[in-house]
């Protein structure tokens, strides 16, 4: 059974069975990361193509090994989008790089929507690896992974996601696929990074992490982007380290087998203690290690249906 | 049949035989493109460099393609030419990586004449991807290919070249290829943009657009490179783009079933309407799908070539 | 027999055995680079990381030929050692890619100790690639590589090591390779030059050059790096040029099959003329061959100790 969608552009393109479907594809695909020889020939010949107009590494090396495992082509883009502003438009770089007939293009870029423009447009199938404020959805998914593989289950489950809400598109794709799935999720962080839309969301919100962290499965933590909101969203780093950081006093707040998970990078000291990063409760290594299975699954899902009939668009079928 | 040739610097390298060579080479090689596995084992075990001193999307990526389709082994070196200043020579750079034992280098350099220089004092074979305002081979023989698929003859055809004349190496080498095939080849742009020695070449020249395309079977568009020519070579880019960019309205004066090419990045509205880029008239993305096949075609072709007996050329013969 | 070591940080982590098994390993990989189809199955599936903290080419072009001969998958991680400063540590950014499965990592870093530290925390293998001032281990593998293809022996031999000493980890690493092998090594170059420890090192000082060649049986050049070291540590370079670059002359001062050796990136001129460079005597060349010979072996050999049970370090087992 193929996907029945061509790209992954928000949790919400998903249905409940699809979502299994990948997580269930991704089992498979984590024990070839356990191999002798890491390598499976499924998507030989196949070309993915990294399109990355904003800095990334660890996203960026998880979707190329992924395809490297499944013995794609993967080809690596950097885009300086101040660049392509000067003439090119987004669609017309895309276009190009699918007229050289990539069959799955990875796309992070700034703006909210560049990914979905795509999608709209092209046969290659667009995979979003972030995009602005928007949606992760392959964060997201490796983070359902990793709490189904820890918890065996994803029902029933409290989860609290602490800090930037307002700014992230790991937030976003995560509560989507929480609801979906069945948890309840509860938000915490300072009120100028809780978006005022919150209410619609269907999800709890606090604003004093220790009254979150009560009965808490999981807590996920949000980085703190120390390079662009340390100024205007709250005084201090100290002082956001003091109230939603998580130390291990906190952590002893939530239930005792609680899963703690950052996306990476963490910023030790800031909203995570160097004890609790390293401590028995984390999954932040198994996150990475993660990653990798479940964009295999996406890769491989999505190249199912892609369409072989157009080599070239533009060529006059005689 | 192999290429004569160790290394394609220049168009002029080529006789007809040899350009048709490349082009029905190019063909069966479009057919991979097709596939749904769109690789094979020629090149397995080969070395391939995209060695470029001057920043590249298309051109280094459409190479890299070509190499992967091929089962090479690519690496990408974009070196800064202002930190090579300091320092090394760049002859003493690619002798480097040669002795890594490259067999094929693809080299874009800012100065004329910078790939000829390697081609002369090493045995690998060298292609040039773009050196300054002097030639990009490969670009016309994939505007060739192009032409030839949609015309299904390359003789006989009045093509139009439009824009800055004087800096394109895209111009020079397509001119030649043009002329060498038995085309006609029109140039028009501003005067600032027509090289003095222009009545050397065997074109004609046009100033004034609606003049040059009457009678047109093809019409190659430049790019007008606005980040260093807006300045100075005419007064301001509407001003050219009402002067030179291809309208619909100007389109209806070439024959019927005209061919619209441009290697890209496109700047909509200024020397191309987004009508008529996007129009049944235009081969944009012909051209993209066209520049991997003949890439694979060169790469090939020039392997065939290479000196093997040279392992380690400082090594002594005991 | 495999290396009894999980990771390359400091030729002090071989004995003899050991660099004898690298460089008689290293010679049979050699022999695959001078094959039409240079590449073989060894490390199919495997995953090899290029974690580049200060920019390079031509080590991480080597590494990167060395890892594709072997048919491992290879990542480039190009690192600005800035931007980690903001936030996550090394430790982190190592683990992290530890846990998306790389079986080794290739590390350079501007920080002496690095690499060490990542060896130290980690079951991937970590192979030092230049750090700071401290090693350079298989730039000194390469030399010896080179020295015992032409002088068909590594003993008995006088090495002169010329230049900055002080600065450089390829000349701490030759000497400790050269040492353990039994060769007797002189260094020689401007007091500046000269680390006070040198006493310590088991090595001939000299500062007059044309003493220092008096009977020498390989010239070992270090990099004037133009870029850090002209101002404060010697008055021009032009003076440097007089006193201590290879001349024709100067090298007539040494044994008549003298072997000429540098690791490049060379400035002609400076450190040694266009004449010494291109002349009989040099083996320049051939280091660049021989690194990737002797790179496939270090990767070959270090990949036999990994430890496979390690799936996912933080996975419960269950």
């Amino acid at each position: 059974m193929p996907l029945k969608i061509k790209d992954l552009i928000s949790i919400k393109d998903l249905d409940r069975d699809e979502l299994r479907l990948i997580l269930d594809t991704a089992e498979s695909f984590k024990e070839v990361g356990a191999r002798d020889i890491k390598k499976v020939p499924t998507l030989r010949g196949k070309t993915v193509v990294n399109l990355f107009f904003e800095p990334s590494t660890r996203t960026r090396t998880s979707f190329e090994l992924a395809a490297k495992r499944l013995s794609a082509d993967l080809v690596n883009l950097a885009v300086n989008s101040s660049s392509v502003a000067k003439g090119e438009t987004l669609l017309d770089t895309a276009r190009n790089i699918e007229a050289m007939q990539a069959d799955l293009m990875v796309v992070r870029h700034p703006c909210a929507g560049a990914p979905a423009l795509l999608a709209k447009h092209m046969t290659s199938g667009i995979i979003n690896a972030g995009d602005g404020a928007h949606e992760h959805p392959t964060q997201a998914l490796l983070d359902l992974f990793t709490i189904r593989e820890r918890k065996k289950t994803l029902e029933g489950l409290t989860v609290v996601i602490v800090g930037d809400i307002l700014h992230s598109r790991v937030a976003r794709s995560a509560i989507h696929a929480l609801k979906m799935i069945g948890s309840t999720v509860r938000v915490v962080g300072p009120p100028t990074m809780i978006p005022r839309e919150i209410m619609h969301w269907g999800v709890e919100v606090f604003y004093q992490y220790e009254m979150a962290l009560k009965g808490a499965d999981v807590i996920m933590i949000l980085r703190l982007q120390l390079e662009r909101q340390g100024r205007s969203l709250f005084p201090t780093i100290r002082e956001y380290a003091n109230l939603y950081g998580l130390t291990v006093r906190r952590l002893a707040m939530a239930k005792d087998d609680v899963l703690v998970m950052h996306p990476g990078p963490i910023n030790r000291g800031v909203e995570i203690s160097p004890e609790v990063a390293d401590g028995l409760s984390s999954a932040i290594l198994s996150q990475a290690t993660n990653g990798v299975a479940v964009r295999m699954a996406v890769l491989y899902l999505l190249s199912g249906v892609i369409k072989n009939e157009s080599v070239d668009p533009q060529r006059p079928a005689h």
